[in-house]
């Protein structure tokens, strides 16, 4: 899929795609998780609220403009349509996002929460060597969520993905395929940092 | 499918599509769990007892009265089939109901047998903010355990699925579809609460 | 599968289909394991010593006689034959065994070693309220690891199935559909007990 | 496969296919691991750069010779070639290189660098009752790591594979097969030996 945006049949078709390869890996229990695309008309391919995100039809994929607000169908949107719009907004080149709600990034959400971010160090998995993953506090209030997402973008700081607490991860790429990439890695990212925690601990109170 | 009840070949088949998913699952051992539907002539389709579940065909599946009384067989249903009916009874909403025995929901069973409750709070995973999982001691006797789960609907406290000690989970929903969703959610609920429970312990003694 | 004793062809058929399936599950890693199944005429169908088990053709099946003798054959069979012919000797009623090595089974044989014993309670996973599994040390001669199994049966204690030393479980039933489901409830009770042994220390020591 | 160099085209099959066996264990995640076979004209076939390992076409093998250069493509081999050029070179029966990034191979590099190396003992997993598997540091520089790699050999240890720093696992064997034996021994080894140290702590503060 090339780095720009694409018409609604091929970002339903990619969608629809994503959900089965991120279901299948156990990211996206119940109803959890939402995902969209960029269209080459400047609005949005998003999936409708509430749908098992392993099982989508593309009639499961309904359009919003770049305001969040339903295009041409009286379904309802995501809830978290407005953090979508906010990150096509900010980043130009971004032309896919995904949110999943995986175990290790629910739960990482959680113990991290506190501290606001988790920092990647040591990995080499990625071309960073040092990579920092913020973790918003939940609100539940969407513009307060926008907002804070927003400060962290305007302060200059690197984003390439956020977790929000209890509730997941979002990542985006300048296409799926990208987009899918950057879940694999922050999923492998979190699930080596829970891991190292866990062992660390034994290494400090009974070396072996 | 529909949130009613429906016949016994649309029964049988779909507990025989929820035994093939959930057994791929891992979330029914050997031959543990077992699985109903609510029929439309007021009887119960249900699993005959000590099949391997994640192989069901039409013929592991029997009807039950709502007394648990077996009707025109000479197959013997689960010995827990009383635990179905009450659910039945008690929830005329409900049309479906899976009994589990994931290694998660077997050893959370253990772990707050004691406490006789796990409450999940903090997870944006489902709509509730703060969800009570009663966890019943297993007695081994149908009728003292039928009284105890009475007990917890009697008193008022909302209820959409509870464990047994040593034995996994019970819950329920207006179709399988949806049961299969509450089981996937606390499936999902309680390796989250787990997994903070280890690492949470290492935040308390060993920041790192 | 009938619980009898079958010709060649429907033994090396059913074992192949068992490693295929065990190896899938992950519990035959590297060329680890061994199965066999009972003849009808007095012998053993037995796998050939170091292939793959979850690739297996008739052709690395081989027959062997009671004292693991090759019939007809100059294949070298599993270098643990002797443990296979002591269980259809000591139970006459074991038409199949499997060996298998899971990471649970190698973890827990190191674990429980110097107990020499791992005993399940307060599971309802099997029929048995209470289980005691073997732990029998690896001294890597047949001869003596055949004579602890013996002694263990000589005493009267109910066996179901034995862990060795670092190197994984052997357990048989009346066919191999039996004794595949004494794989899978020994794997999932081991892992369970492993689970309750990581979370009981952190309830001991660090109640939530 | 024969245990001797073979040509490209069965070279570039034989990594295809272990690209998509591995890439399924979830042992290459993002683009991550690189793998190579010795050619029968004496040079070697390598993935190129930056390639989903799990999704890999004949296109995305090229050749290289015994110093890592290009033959005959202006495409990008493996950053890591060198690894691999100096394994064809010191061992000469080696025929087949796999370099893997596992959850648990990345772990265990991070908890045991300081040690600079895991010793495996008292798993009947492999037929050597003791193994060493080094932990080189990760100094992103291929001359350093290579002279590392170096010393070790030139100081007669045996040498199975080897683990970088944050990075995963280098091994190889005579002919694909058998290296893709070595990867699922080395995975399973260091998943019992996280277990282990995971448990036995719990077993040292708190016996149950």
């Amino acid at each position: 899929m090339a780095a720009k945006p694409v018409d609604f049949t091929a970002a339903a078709g990619a969608i629809v795609a994503a959900g089965r390869k991120l279901g299948a890996l156990g990211l996206t229990p119940a109803t959890s998780s939402n995902f969209s695309m960029r269209l080459d008309n400047g609005n949005l391919a998003v999936t409708v609220s509430g749908r098992d995100k392993g099982a989508l039809t593309p009639h499961d994929v309904m359009v919003v403009d770049m305001q969040g607000e339903p295009i041409g169908t009286s379904a309802k949107p995501s809830a978290e349509t407005l953090l979508h719009t906010q990150i096509y907004t900010r980043f130009p080149e971004a032309n896919a996002v995904l949110h999943t709600h995986s175990r290790a990034q629910t739960v990482a959400s959680r113990l991290y929460a506190r501290a606001g971010v988790i920092r990647f160090e040591g990995w080499y998995t990625t071309h960073e060597s040092q990579l920092d993953l913020p973790v918003f506090a939940n609100t539940q209030q969407m513009p307060e969520l926008v907002a804070k997402v927003g400060a962290w973008i305007d302060s200059g700081k690197p984003l390439y993905g956020y977790l929000i607490d209890g509730h997941g991860i979002y990542t985006w790429g300048r296409d799926m395929a990208e987009t899918e990439r950057h879940v694999e890695a922050f999923e492998f990212l979190i699930n080596c940092e829970l891991d190292l925690r866990r062992l660390k601990f034994s290494t400090l109170e009974a070396p072996l």
